[in-house]
């Protein structure tokens, strides 16, 4: 690849609790500054200010960048890049975050689910590379994805598609945040792993503080032999495999990727999965599909929207 | 619309009990033969040849036929029509379907799942004309479905797409024919809605016969305000929901389209639904969401099948 035709966008990750800002080339951050913490902001437009300080430092530093593309965690219009509204952030309604830092920088701007963010890296850049029909799951605390049909990232009618975390494993399961049964979120978000998980031991007999119940110390007390935390993760994969199967009985993709926090687990997570998946799939799915591990970790938010922006302002007409 | 540009198409429904045939113009079927019973074939070349006889037949009345669409109930590879097996037609695998049935006739021919060729109608001529996103369900003796993405029919990777009937609606319920667990079809079937209505008829102290607990029965019977008619259709609507609500968080579709036999229930049916899937969705997902019966009947399969050939017929290279 010649090095004039890499490009240089701007990836800014819009989580829960911070904002992480990327310089980034194809799918390496050459650059980065210290997040900015939401909670420091009571209201959008001093954050948004924040937000547009930090572009102009970086864009000073690095005059290449062409393009800034934005990865929140709710639900976006991409095409009017307006913020329907954002999970774990109050007062993110209705706010038309790509006009505001457009008019704020003269870039090209796009603002994208992160989980699609994400969905956008693997299938880019990571381990969906040139496939046509993809699913991808990202575990943290929320249960999110990304789905690409026909080779297109997935959008939908309201351009709110690809959100397996809100699909339901029961239908008369636990009530989650949208009075929708039984989503897999409320099964196996971080935060429902540990709790079910202290409760899992107690029912044995044993008493964990839920700090010991975290994905990071279960995933360990399972690849030392702890046999309870292996059934926990057995459980937690017979979960997640329902909501994949879902996906790709109605989908059919060529890969379901997995990534994020809960997703390290590893071994422990991934072999009782397939099994879980393999065992419960008619032929002509299961034969050719891959069930992988996200190639990108913490920085596929980053990447992602970067990546997005870039074809985005390619296929844009010119700003004047 | 001028005459001339009417193109005549032949499709065929093959079922799990018979083989319909149907000339097509538009969203006409302009003639019709008596079907072929499945039963009286206990090998598919026979059966194949059967079918090739009314095919010429109806070649001889209507030389206007340009191309053969054919909708089998089971899994098929669309781009090389071969069947990978027929969920209730014994020796139906691997069968080049497309292929034979060329060879015989030297016309353009489909091969193509019965739910998507009936989604296909719905789509090109039904309920959702014109719909870039969509999600079709159809409830029988099977459930089956089909879906387009992109303002296309998706087909996904091995093209089997499209199976909401397999979804699951409890990750830990009953066991369905690919071994997976909990599946819609498992539960909404005709002949599980009449078993489980005999259950809840006796647990409530009366003694129904499964002839009085079909569909047709059950809403004839909730119409005329049986209140345990109705409470199973409420039931009936819960377990649809989910799976339809699984669809909308995938998909963010603009419509969902029901059709097959349970649909004709009516309301009884669709208001429940109606209520279960608004009271379980994003706002973002359910403000323009179309909740839809199928506008065909019967004849889904064969104009679905017919309009299906028509669009290959002219996308294809002229044949030799």
């Amino acid at each position: 690849m010649i090095a004039s035709h890499i490009h240089t966008a701007l990836g800014i990750d819009f989580g829960g609790t911070s904002v992480k800002f990327g310089v980034v080339q194809g799918h390496d951050v050459i650059d980065r500054v210290p997040p900015i913490a939401t909670d420091d902001y009571t209201e959008p437009a001093p954050l948004i200010d924040a937000i547009a300080r930090v572009i102009e430092d970086l864009r000073a530093r690095h005059p290449s960048i062409t393009s800034i593309g934005v990865g929140v965690p709710g639900f976006v219009n991409f095409r009017t890049g307006t913020i329907h509204n954002l999970t774990n952030v109050p007062g993110w309604v209705k706010i038309p975050l790509r006009e505001i830092l457009h008019q704020r920088t003269g870039l090209p701007v796009t603002v994208e689910n992160d989980a699609n963010c994400m969905a956008y890296a693997e299938w880019k850049q990571g381990a969906g590379r040139g496939m046509e029909h993809l699913v991808c799951l990202t575990l943290g605390t929320g249960v999110g994805g990304g789905i690409i049909t026909h080779g297109h990232l997935l959008r939908g009618a309201q351009s709110v598609a690809g959100e397996p975390g809100q699909t339901s494993i029961n239908y008369q399961g636990r009530k989650g945040a949208y009075g929708n049964l039984g989503s897999l979120e409320d099964y196996i978000g971080n935060n429902e792993i540990a709790a079910d998980a202290r409760d899992h031991y107690l029912a044995k007999g044993y008493e964990r503080s839920i700090t010991d119940c975290t994905p990071a110390a279960l995933a360990t007390a399972a690849s030392e032999g702890d046999q309870i935390a292996i059934e926990i993760w057995q459980n937690i994969a017979a979960k997640l495999a329902t909501a994949a199967l879902n996906a790709c009985w109605l989908l059919n993709p060529e890969a379901i990727i997995i990534g994020g926090g809960v997703a390290k687990a590893g071994a422990v997570l991934f072999d009782p999965l397939k099994e879980n998946i393999n065992s419960q799939l008619a032929a002509a799915f299961s034969e050719n599909l891959q069930i992988l591990p996200a190639a990108f970790s913490n920085d596929a938010g980053l990447i992602g929207a970067a990546a997005l922006s870039l074809e985005e302002a390619d296929n844009s007409p010119p700003l004047a």
